[in-house]
């Protein structure tokens, strides 16, 4: 039932161990439900709670607390003993009396904790301002220190695994966007193409069912293609516009995303003159890429390939990806951009997203990619090109069938 | 293109600011993406980063700060005037070095802010513990307060507008629940029935397109149904089992959840001895809950009904319920529970869902409900009954056919 095997977590939890001592933490209280997944197993969609995973540097299990009713899911996905799954009655949950963290804090004190030094994951999601102020005040003898980004970055190396699970999910995302593509015509309204991506995401392969992607299908359309975070509406697609995807196959919590621009009948002027230079860029930097190079010095391959064309970038090109929840596929470690330090290695893997955005219209085409021994290969295999699509109608229903 | 009409915007910035005014703060910073939709409009996939909606008590218009990227986007969604909209650079994004907040803290100080009582949204999740020491630190000259909820406590009665999206979005609920349990049967994966569910979400029907729900469908099945927020895998459902569907519709953003139970041929006699037993509780509630009476009284019908036949549930029966963003359609205000003293008002809105979880079964029936002038009604009209599924295999791709 575990997603892998106890060797391999074992594994996990000791690197993260070795950065807890060189960080001088003791006891770490991990928050970021993707964490406790890598850490543990445990997967449900409980993150909407407070919950923690607490790992000590001399015990081997780590605990869980969290919710009572979410007690179950954590002995039915982990390989924790049910001594270490602790839980919380329900009067703690969005109270605005008790909170989850002071419980928390008492039962690391009960437990001989309440005196180390205890490391945080200070700019995660699911852990709010209130939830430090409540550990800090619940926990006097401890010493509060700055965990973020400790088992992050020992998730940025993948086994080989994990690669297996970032495949299976770059074919699924290969089929959603084929299926979504095709959906993209005049006259389709952008919440049809969005349920047949969603469809094609959720169903997943033959072989390998599909799993909830941490973020939700990107898609600008017309005027809006400057506006990279934009969903979708119930508006239908015009005859000369338009259309952007980013999307993710996501297979037991791992991501491979996706981005591509399609045209609906003749491309503008603008999406004519992008197109080869942006292509040209990404070529450069995927041949060019290789183990030993810094995250700066990729991004500056791109710079200098689309500033022989006048063009300029203002953001990163690119960031650390795989396993996650929502909201963010992204791993919040290291980024292609300039100054970023982070030296490639072989079975790192990123988000390569060179977009170009603009006021009224932009560019999207992108590539999971994965450092090997030697260089870079990308997870799918898609056409990569800006996407022309026959702007006639269609049938509604026609994308999704097999 | 706005989902409101500019008086109702208006008329809650001014509820807002009294709210405002009655817990001493002058500057509200809002982080909760639901709340900056629900002022200005904005939305977009952008929370994964730190952005800020700041609400002056002397200023008519909010100020949106963001992302560099985003920032088209917000003049594409919001009534915000462009000088309202100002951006970060893209190097504080997910930085070891730079946070947004201290680009936030300048611009406060900047714009005459500096010195003010500053309200922070202390418990959500798009404010981290990080995020509030950068602020404490960038404005040594300002009052920090706790503002938390201050904007959700406001959206918890609805207008007749937002009842008009949370019936479209009810609609949407029932026929993603109908095409999903249909593929409930012997020998389907998981994973089949729920991109069955997601193609009904996000197509919804043929006059109101569908939005993402803010959480997935949790879909326990077997021995997992007493485990309330698993997900689903690639195994197949199997004769004689149960499996649990808990999912919402959502239009513009607003959400109507729906929860019902199914059996895959013959209920176990743990689920024929159930449901009676809820459906009576539920009973009770829907015909005595009405305006005036506290969520703590509505619970005791609840409770004193299910005391009768020797159950007692640990959990809160409800929430409010209405606009959100992942990973939490409630509203993190009032909860169905003993001591809630929250007076129920009419076009307030609850998910209602007295389930009962054990170790190894659970039953969950679930309405989405109104309160209305003189009592209760659901917004989904679906059969409130355990579903008994004929076990037989049907046609793969059957349940998303209309």
């Amino acid at each position: 039932m575990l997603p892998f095997d106890r060797i391999e977590y074992q594994n996990r939890i000791k690197k993260t161990k070795e950065e807890m001592n060189e960080r001088g933490i003791e006891v770490l209280l991990i928050s970021d439900p993707a964490n406790m997944y890598y850490l543990t197993g445990y997967d449900a969609w409980s993150f909407y709670v407070h919950q923690m995973l607490i790992l000590t540097i001399d015990q081997d299990q780590p605990i869980w607390v969290g919710r009572y009713m979410d007690a179950n899911g954590v002995k039915a996905t982990t390989w924790l003993h049910d001594q270490n799954i602790i839980a919380y009655p329900d009067h703690y949950v969005q109270s605005d009396h008790d909170h989850p963290m002071d419980f928390i804090a008492a039962f690391l004190i009960q437990s001989g904790q309440g005196n180390r030094r205890i490391g945080v994951e200070m700019d995660h999601y699911y852990f709010s301002a209130k939830a430090y102020q409540s550990l800090v005040r619940g926990l006097p003898n401890a010493q509060i220190k700055d965990g973020d980004l400790i088992v992050n970055h020992v998730r940025m190396i993948k086994s080989n695994q994990e690669i297996e699970y970032m495949k299976y999910a770059a074919k699924i995302a290969e089929q959603s966007m084929f299926r979504g593509v095709e959906m993209i015509r005049t006259g389709v309204r952008e919440c049809d193409a969005a349920a047949t991506m969603y469809y094609n995401m959720i169903s997943g392969t033959k072989e390998h069912g599909g799993d909830y992607p941490s973020i939700v299908p990107l898609m600008p359309s017309g005027e809006n293609t400057g506006n990279p975070h934009l969903t979708w509406s119930d508006r239908t697609y015009e005859e000369g516009e338009a259309a952007i995807v980013e999307l993710a196959g996501c297979y037991k919590r791992y991501h491979s995303p996706l981005a591509r621009t399609v045209s609906i009948g003749k491309p503008s002027r603008q999406l004519q003159e992008l197109e080869p230079i942006v292509l040209e860029g990404i070529d450069q930097v995927l041949q060019t890429a290789k183990p030993g190079m810094t995250c700066g010095e990729v991004e500056a391959v791109w710079r200098r390939s689309i500033a022989k064309y006048g063009f300029h970038k203002e953001a990163r090109i690119g960031y650390s990806v795989g396993l996650n929840y929502p909201p963010d596929w992204g791993e919040h470690t290291a980024s292609l951009r300039q100054g970023d330090q982070t030296v490639l290695q072989p079975n790192m893997t990123f988000h390569f997203i060179p977009a170009l955005w603009f006021d009224q219209h932009g560019i999207e085409i992108s590539e999971s990619i994965r450092v090997t021994e030697n260089g870079i290969e990308t997870l799918a295999n898609y056409p990569r090109e800006l996407i022309v699509q026959d702007p006639f109608p269609i049938t509604q229903h026609a994308g999704m069938m097999s």
